[in-house]
């Protein structure tokens, strides 16, 4: 019998529209367990367990808990906080203090270096605590997961944004020629790599998609631009925020202090706006920038129902493995092979995620370097639920012309 | 009995969520008139006119034309094409070699403008022509009419992202404390006052507001910033595009040339991204931006059923009133008194909508220039259709602190 004792989780970085179903998740697998006497959140993520601001989750109406499942953001609060050395042997009081001993963390992979670090502690001071990472990032950058919950829905959002995009350039391309989406993606080029699913026909958006895993090259995109253009008279881009140039620096990193967060990385964005200003200089067109920004990790109203099962089940595997006296693991999706898609949930050792980011292999990416290959298609496709919403296209039939043209 | 010929219809400027939902309802109702024997569309508005590029809409597949109603976009593809004198002579030689009796034309106040000339037009030739036109923009700037189609549904889209923001904030204020979200609106702050939708409590977002019907003073904005932040320790902010200083400029308009449209207007945006750039510099507080640009106007996975219906409801308005022998009018929506929301449908002369521009009226916004009023809250509600989808919120009952602070 595992031991008697509290459970308490938190949520860490930046929110999904999903994560609040991992909380729902946990909740109700902890219910299950005798041996889960309290069960309580911490505000605000680690700074919650510093500070000693927790709530008590048994004493949430079960409405309000299930509601949790259509919620998005972080219903506990969330942060960024890079824990310092001191703040360990805190954590350890707060635990003792509460009789903590079971510990749940969503978030990337910051979140599961600052879990791993708590078992650590945990085991060399001999107390005993259960600690699991469920993921949680809608960079779907950590290492040892097929993907990480979030992810899907911050792709649908996109997928539909872009196909939306298209359908809009298409219809006033005479004066609204050139569009950009920027997306989200601080490392890596997972969520831009995905509005490749809003593209149905070869003339369909988007027509170019630039990921920071290949260096960007203004010439050769300036190029890209004007041969889309040149064929469709029209074009939209997908462009991630962390686009690098060949040197690797960001293309439009803020070098100012107070645009940097607690982990030291670079606040980014203006990577549409610059590439805007480029376009209109060098092509002679106009372009337009789109930046969905926040809205894009946020969206209940375009979530993916395989995500939203998924981030619930993570937090259920979660409190399961703790009870069954795992310790030190992140529960991870592997997908399983078969004519459906499937994810069975896997244990991987939280060492091996820490800090660690898995970028867009190679093969996921067109050899010119702007789109991405159909074997990423086929990744990404399952993840985002139910196809897209079908939009129809007139047939056109010409009526014949009887004047001269004018 | 009215006049045996064809009928035409064409859209224009900006696409929108529903603005296909008018063509079908053309459609749909030009089917019922026996004395209409072609429909025709003109691809890309006016253009399509003047470049006899027509299509027959008979010859499409039932099932597309009703497919119209849940794609956004405009199917006949759209143009800002500013007429030249020379170009309404050949608009008449189309219509005559093409024997168009019906015109219907979907748009805003250029394109009403356009629609009256070519009525006036075909008057003093004495050539029988019925002109109609259809309200379309998500402007909401449209005289004589209730609102027009179109604006329902960006104000949707708009204000759940507002509340997905205010959730992300409520959440990850610790680090990203300011949300700046703009959203479109030339020379009006309609669409950015429907993101007050988003606000439950006193607390919630959207915090501050900023409409271009009021100048836009910087030293009152940043008090305004630094009166909301001192009290929440966050701010989510929405902002127009089109924000003017005391002296009637845009605050961020470009001076390109190749930014202008076609008639003449500037090419808006960056009005967050400078706001953002002043925040720190003036309160030392990060702040960012979302701008979900094109992507507001396109969503049908955010549109307003209401919104839908009206769309709709003036396609087939506009043909019957034609065939009842009326010219020169556009389709307005009439809201009526009662406990329920209803807009009847009446005619108002294009004369009197078009080139015109109806800004919000002062009882709809606060004395401080810095949110909207209740009268307009009451004004905007019904047009998103159903209510925002509920998000819950946890009660968090503390857990009782036993530790000193930390």
């Amino acid at each position: 019998m595992a031991m008697k004792g509290n459970a308490l989780m938190a949520q860490s970085g930046g929110p999904t529209a999903v994560i609040n179903n991992t909380i729902c998740g946990v909740a109700h697998e902890c219910a299950m367990h005798p041996e889960i006497e309290g069960v309580y959140g911490a505000i605000n993520g680690i700074l919650g367990v510093l500070k000693e601001n927790l709530i008590d989750l048994k004493r949430e109406d079960p409405y309000i808990i299930q509601g949790l499942r259509s919620t998005p953001s972080a219903a506990l609060g969330s942060c960024r906080y890079k824990l310092k050395e001191t703040d360990y042997a805190r954590i350890m009081d707060v635990f003792k203090a509460h009789n903590i001993r079971y510990f749940f963390y969503t978030g990337g992979n910051d979140s599961m270096d600052t879990a791993n670090k708590i078992d650590k502690m945990a085991k060399e001071r001999g107390y005993e605590l259960k600690v699991i990472g469920a993921p949680k990032t809608i960079d779907n950058d950590l290492e040892m997961t097929d993907h990480c919950p979030g992810y899907g829905s911050v792709s649908r959002f996109n997928a539909i944004a872009t196909r939306d995009a298209g359908r809009d350039t298409d219809a006033i391309y005479t004066s609204d020629t050139i569009k950009i989406i920027e997306t989200m993606g601080r490392d890596t080029g997972w969520i831009t790599a995905a509005t490749a699913l809003a593209k149905e026909g070869e003339n369909d958006a988007p027509h170019l998609i630039y990921l920071p895993e290949k260096p960007f090259i203004v010439e050769n995109f300036l190029n890209d631009v004007d041969q889309v253009y040149k064929k469709l008279g029209r074009a939209v881009i997908t462009v991630c925020e962390g686009l690098k140039n060949e040197n690797g620096e960001y293309l439009t990193a803020s070098k100012s202090a107070i645009d940097m967060d607690k982990f030291g990385h670079a606040q980014l964005g203006g990577v549409a706006d610059y590439l805007c200003k480029l376009i209109p200089a060098n092509l002679k067109i106009k372009a337009r920038f789109d930046k969905p920004g926040t809205i894009q990790r946020m969206s209940m109203a375009c979530a993916s129902k395989t995500d939203i099962e998924e981030a619930y089940r993570v937090g259920r595997v979660a409190v399961k493995s703790a009870v069954e006296g795992k310790s030190g693991y992140m529960v991870a999706l592997a997908r399983q092979n078969g004519p459906e898609y499937w994810c069975k949930t896997e244990l991987v050792k939280l060492d091996e995620v820490a800090n660690k980011v898995r970028k867009m292999p190679d093969s996921f990416i067109n050899k010119e370097g702007n789109f991405v290959s159909q074997e990423f298609i086929d990744y990404v496709k399952p993840l985002i639920g139910e196809p897209l919403p079908e939009y129809v296209r007139l047939n056109g039939q010409k009526v014949q012309r009887v004047l001269a043209p004018y």
